[in-house]
């Protein structure tokens, strides 16, 4: 079993917290919890889920295929449908087991929704 | 590495979900959310655990032996202590780790309590 | 694959409760949620975070190098920086991924954070 790998695509902008942005082992990947709120060009806050996934699965070498279970924490529940498109979109069919529950509120500032994901990976 | 299998014993019935009911990639299972609440002959909501993740196990030729973790999210506090008869009948002596935390809500609708678990299977 | 093993330093005191403190399966660990609160001398409540998991990692024969992820519920967004301290003396350099949510309530009476984790073993 090979030693526990930081994922870290963003490097020193890490230093100081006390998380790694993903976490691989052997061929599984644990994904930190991500902020998918972004600001639209009217500063209007939207929903862009997968950027921040993408960069960890590209330096992980693994795809979206690779993720098998995510969690959604969202504080309204209007916002949750609009999480859909986004799945649909970074999965396609292969969607992976989820839970989605509404929380009291999340720590990134501002955001709607968070999500945290594991993956297994080919090898 | 064998890939990746969506577990869903209601096939059609999933069409235009954004997530799989359960997820197995090797001997790994990972078991979506499930709303553990329904209704009785009075139409009173009552907990009653542990169906559908039974039918995610056959789907997937594993046993409540195999979960290894679950997560359970409720409402309120008082309906945890519902909850430990339903997971003594499920789990008999071999309890997973476990985590319950109260949540603002569920996506559910009139959902009391969800559960979300990790299997481990022999093979 | 092994089968599964109940990871319980604490006996008898489980005895009646319907979660393992962990589960060992193979060589990945689950660690059950777990409240991080004490109170000091003064009859404050303050966070102590990594005794329990200690006792826990110390009977399964692993370490806090082994934990690739943990996810971190607390009652109050204030109370969130407080767990950063613990994380760097418990973690060193070597910080899982990580999920940290506002949740409305933890089940342990006076809990002020939980904590839940994943650890995958040398062997």
């Amino acid at each position: 079993m090979s030693k526990r790998q930081a994922i870290n695509p963003w490097g020193e902008a890490f230093k100081g917290l006390t998380f790694a942005p993903a976490v691989r082992r052997g061929n599984m990947l644990f994904i930190s919890g991500t902020d998918a709120t972004m600001l639209d060009e009217n500063g209007r806050r939207v929903i862009r889920g997968g950027f921040i996934e993408q960069m960890i699965l590209d330096e992980a070498g693994a795809t979206f295929d690779d993720i098998v279970w995510t969690c959604e924490y969202i504080t309204t529940k209007e916002g949750y449908k609009a999480t859909a498109q986004v799945r649909r979109e970074i999965f396609g069919d292969n969607f992976p087991a989820s839970t989605g529950i509404v929380v009291k509120d999340l720590l990134s500032r501002d955001a709607l929704i968070e999500m945290d994901a594991v993956a297994i990976l080919d090898k």
